[in-house]
């Protein structure tokens, strides 16, 4: 950390900068400049993660040196991490698909869509039990009914289940019935739901928030690791800006940033990165290019019925399509699909 | 809503919507264009929340027409809501003040806050005892001890309590102690804590997320509403854009734009809006003279040894300058501060 | 100046900076910390902002200390500059108001709008001879003739003029006609165009831009001051983010920070900041409230009938009462509005 | 068009409405519907983009239905447009790569940088003249000289030259050196500047702005292609966002979105996009699997010696890895790269 005076600072107020840092057993070291004077704070990284020197008198500004996560570095674990997930690995040379309907909605539903993507090549099915919906009057989901029928799903087809869970209070149950749990961008510094399925051991899908950036997220990611899980997938799901022609800005500088910065595995969902099925495939397709270790895609028997996220789901004939174009990049650079 | 036809889409294909529209008990009202064709879809409020016509075979796009809330709309109430919390009124003449620290660190910083906000004339002492922190590693609250301390400290002063609350498991215990409930902004859309608050009766500050639109700001609102609980006052703390000077960006046209399109009291956070304690008393000026009817403000007796958010608190000394500055303003617009 | 080094790099990377840091003429100052060495970069000014050390191996990232603007910056000059425009006095206790349309597009409407705002109390007309417009087939302006039609207005009615210009080949005749140039967003950082004005001696309005950060903007005046032209006026007008209810989002935090920032005056204009006339009152009042030193208000005799712009124009009426409404909180400030 | 009038609006307001639309040689077509009454438009394009009905009595607000883009809309023009640059073609079956240094710095630095993106694959050599930079006190380009030194490194290697115009004055000199031009980023929305290299014939790529919605880009392009000059290529090259960890944040969504929307050719260009080298090969291979029609890169014989932009530039030997990576991804989509 270093905090810069400011130009007016008196050399009291260094003084008084320098006992503070000392004090919370920190080591302060001051190079005189021309226009002001820095200071650099050197020692652990939790203690200066408590440590607050903005309003001290005579300081201008803190810079962050070093990033604030520690178990999610890249620089506290070299090598590429591999989740198991009931089986299927995240994270190595294969590339894994996660497909399915946003909404859990009928049984009928569920289960021809999971035929579908398992065609399609997908191992993991997805769905949505619990819904967070902007409006309280849209749907919100069928809870208990929809997660016993994603069990069913995958028992029937073998598929994997990651869905989304969204409190302390539904996780227990939701812990029953599935292989991954989903955390929500809305819910990404839901501090306490990630402490929750922090002391659990079954493997976590981060979404990225809305306008998350890269290091909030790898911290959220860090209240996950640092409760004992070690399982955290990052997906990148598209950020808030001021496009309005896409419903979100999928940033796939995030995938190969990610890749510098932790040992995580790296998702993208495109569905949602972009709410438009004509953008799917090709984002697909850039995902993976850009190092993406899996997708996740939405997937409807019949988009135009979706009870949410039709325009952005793609039929099982267009899904297939684009998992022979992913599959052929993946090729490409040296990796799998299948 | 209105449904854009792409400008090839066919007579069978708008047929198809028409036909979608009626089965889901709206009407449709179609215009052919020079380009395209427009279908106008009217009916009950909640049937259009429900209707997902974007996927449909031929559609372009869906514009909406009328917002998705209800309960939280002028068109509903158009008189201003005025919110008694403990005896304490919000949102008529008066201008009503809510200072303190960010957290509650031990028994004597908040006492002395305490006298000190009273002091200045603020009518409600605030201050975190559940901190959400983006790095697990900071400092994360006293958790129920503080919650002591502000019933105590609340007792002693006369000042009311605000306090957040983070999620569902907590919020038993924090109804024991407060006056009225804080929804931090990352937490703004976590909608099973926003249903829990709305099943209970006391006042609401919902503060406005950093990403958030004011449609879905209003509808996080609606959330709280229809469960029950009408006392919702909206709180504006600032939104994130690429400016980096500011901690975040204060969107004081968000305090006019909501009186136009609802009923409910507004209240200014220029604390976190501005993050640097010299625009405090600025922006807190003009957030008063642009209508609002309350103002959240960081104090700490001594911001340089604040475990969080020195830098943007205010000592006592210059929050009774920033009372003085804000009365005068309330009084040139025809309203009280104190 | 200060380089984070790479926590892997090595002693021959830090010397290799060090290296360059003397050869290009500056100091450094090296701190070895626990987890990576930091160098710090002193000497002038010009120097550091030609320096580019990012790239250099084992440079993790380089961090800005001071600001790279000189001449505008309060540390350069510390008292408030106060600009005359032909005997109108900018920055001083008075506010200043520049009203009028936004286009200037018959003569008729510009002589109306002129009294109208001479009897509302403004002491500038504004107008637009030369329109930049996101289509090519809207509206693009009057050029010349709207020039001269702006010059006649003032003759009449002893406003002074102010109005875009948008090239260096243009620049000449504008010269002829007005009292103060303006330079729009889309042109905060046409740098051409900057230089042009700079060796001129008539007092410039300049626009923020679109997504600019206030470093980017006090750089832009720089780009006037240094080329000689020592009369540089900011105007915030709103930044684009993600919420479309209002056009821009108006920053008037941006305001109390360039008051700490810059000795230069600083205006608002509420019209374009908000694209609702509605919010044009409010956030008037709320500039002043917030340390504006004058207010550029869209008045249109009867904007329904705007060629631009109408839905943020005041018509005449509007425009006393907000006069009225302004007044008063100047008063409140101690400051004068007429 | 579509006309949304206000829930309270009379019926008066919406005959007024109406008369003024017929007035304006356009139709009006009218809905009631349970909450407002609303107003279709129909008509030519360009009287439709000079309508503004949004300040009318009664308008709640007007939404677009249709883009205001003409000639670089896909629905004007269905097949893709390829662009001959002396004999290089952008827009088919092949894959462009225009790489070089962000400046010319020297003859040395340059006829280096040539032979080295010529030895890699490149097509296009870029290298700046005029450079628009933040800061008056950074490095301004070498303007003519560099024009100069550009056509020779030309001459000598066969690569077509591609560089920066900044404005109308310097023009007829730029024409005379490069085969294509470049509109940067800052200029994107210079009108007068748009408008003159319309009246040329040479290919024009043009840089996303930095804040630009698609539609507003497809704007820009109208400009140009409205006074006459077919020949424009758009490029995209990240846009502000909150995230700082990247110096923009690369929107490759763009590319896909941009391929549905007009028949003009994408170019990609990550270096700005990222703003660091390690995120270059990625988001290269990222923006081919997403259908970019081109690359431009920058690239520098000793990025760390470079005058600007050193942290996003390539050496030689990573410029040679990129292509190769990039030639498989282009191969895998069934199109060629060299």
């Amino acid at each position: 950390m270093i905090i810069v005076m400011n130009f007016a600072a008196t050399p009291e107020e260094v003084a008084g900068v320098v006992a503070k840092v000392t004090e919370s057993g920190l080591k302060a070291h001051v190079s005189e400049g021309k226009e002001c004077t820095i200071i650099g704070v050197i020692g652990e990284k939790s203690l200066i993660a408590r440590f607050d020197g903005e309003a001290l008198p005579g300081v201008e500004k803190v810079l962050a040196v070093t990033e604030s996560y520690k178990l999610a570095s890249r620089k506290f674990k070299v090598t590429d991490t591999i989740i198991d997930v009931s089986g299927v690995k995240i994270g190595g040379e294969n590339i894994v698909v996660m497909a399915g309907p946003c909404a859990v909605e009928s049984r009928e539903q569920l289960i021809e869509s999971a035929y579908a993507v398992k065609k399609g090549g997908a191992k993991f099915l997805r769905g949505g039990a619990y819904k967070p919906r902007t409006s309280p009057y849209a749907f919100q989901g069928l809870e208990e009914k929809g997660l016993k029928m994603l069990a069913e799903a995958g028992e029937i087809t073998g598929l994997k289940i990651v869905t989304e869970v969204v409190d302390a209070v539904s996780l227990p149950l939701v812990n029953e019935y599935v292989d991954m749990f989903q955390i929500g961008a809305r819910n990404m510094q839901n501090f306490q739901l990630l402490k929750a399925v922090g002391r659990l051991t079954k493997p976590v899908l981060l979404k990225r928030g809305l306008s998350a950036t890269l290091d909030e997220w790898l911290n959220a990611a860090e209240y996950i690791l640092s409760e004992g899980n070690q399982n955290v997938i990052m997906c990148e799901r598209g950020i808030r800006t001021f496009e309005t022609y896409t419903r979100n800005t999928l940033d796939l500088s995030a995938v190969a940033a990610l890749k510098n910065m932790t040992h995580l595995p790296v998702v993208v969902d495109p569905s949602h990165g972009t709410g438009r099925w004509k953008l799917v495939s090709p984002m697909a397709r850039a995902a993976v290019a850009a190092g993406a270790d899996g997708l996740m895609i939405e997937v409807h028997p019949n988009p135009a019925d979706a009870l949410s996220d039709g325009p952005q789901s793609l039929n099982p004939e267009n899904f297939e399509v684009m998992m022979q174009e992913v599959a052929a990049i993946a090729e490409a650079i040296g990796r799998k699909l299948k």
